[in-house]
């Protein structure tokens, strides 16, 4: 059963995720990624990755190439829920800012886990209403 | 006497809304508002509507035509208070962003209803600062 | 040791902040910066200004220069943490709209206080990566 304290921390780390991509403060993702966490960008054609270094070779890859005008990269709407088998799951919205001003709207749906450090997320999957999304520059492949 | 548990869950309700209209999951619109609502679209014209299907029916002809361009809507800056009677209040943000990248702010006047569900917005009155706000296509008359 | 609850209160802090910047409610400043808050525009080439009165003032003129287009101003992503020294800060960012539909992407990195009152931000000191922040149009110097 999550309380208003659960769901207040996971704010913390949902909130806490875009500083760190704003700062390439990679060797942080442990604050908000489960060592085994799944990124699941299959949404833009790849294949999800799994794993820190994955996350962050895929974050850092991305702000070089199709994102490397975001001046900031923003989170709104964190609704957290619980499915009735236990699964603890946040519904949330991010905004890319581009250095022309262009806002990018996108939605995180993302599974948390309990860990000994506290909440962290365990797989985010991305999506996006956006139309120009799925011809955003596609990443290569991650090795 | 508002308890940060009952912000919090204020927190989760207006969060939600932004996806709910996202996704056009106007059949659990009754977990925002509550049963006699009234959302108050004064500002652009419009008569205030009552009740979930005349809501529903104001923001599923709204996303066909002014806003059917519209990528995403984002919620932001949630404070919550209480008047001197015991009302409930909350003063909130929002941005629609567009396919072309355009972001719309607006302000969300709510009043909040404890209802036997949990919270709930009782009244919405959307404001905006936007110069281009009081031109938007207005919206036909709700039936 | 930051409970929840403080954490929640300071996001009522921070969250209510932009609508006293859009609505201008200078009288009401103090709910959220302590008397001698230091407000630390540095990154535009700006001295911090001490106090309520300057903060309002510096804010105002903002508004009515550099900003005069701006249809909201938007915050997003509070992440609140304790130092080992007992500091309690916050990471946030903001948005800010203009009448053209741009978003200028900022970060807020604050120090708060504890206060008879309340949690208050004691310290602002906002940065920017928008490469064209540096050249926004400078304020004169606060009198």
């Amino acid at each position: 059963m999550l309380t208003a304290d659960d769901i207040m921390e996971i704010h913390q780390v949902l909130n806490r995720y875009h500083h760190l991509v704003d700062n390439h403060d990679w060797n942080a993702l442990g604050q908000i990624f489960s060592e085994d966490a799944v990124y699941d960008l299959s949404y833009r054609g790849h294949e999800p990755v799994e794993g820190l270094d994955a996350i962050a070779s895929l974050m850092a890859r991305s702000l070089e190439t199709e994102f490397n005008t975001q001046t900031g990269q923003h989170g709104t709407n964190i609704f957290v829920f619980e499915d009735s088998d236990g699964t603890v799951r946040s519904e949330a919205k991010t905004l890319t800012i581009l250095a022309d001003g262009r806002a990018l709207s996108a939605d995180y749906h993302d599974i948390l886990t309990r860990t000994e450090s506290g909440w962290r997320i365990c797989r985010r999957t991305p999506s996006s209403r956006d139309p120009s999304a799925a011809s955003w520059t596609k990443l290569s492949p991650s090795s």
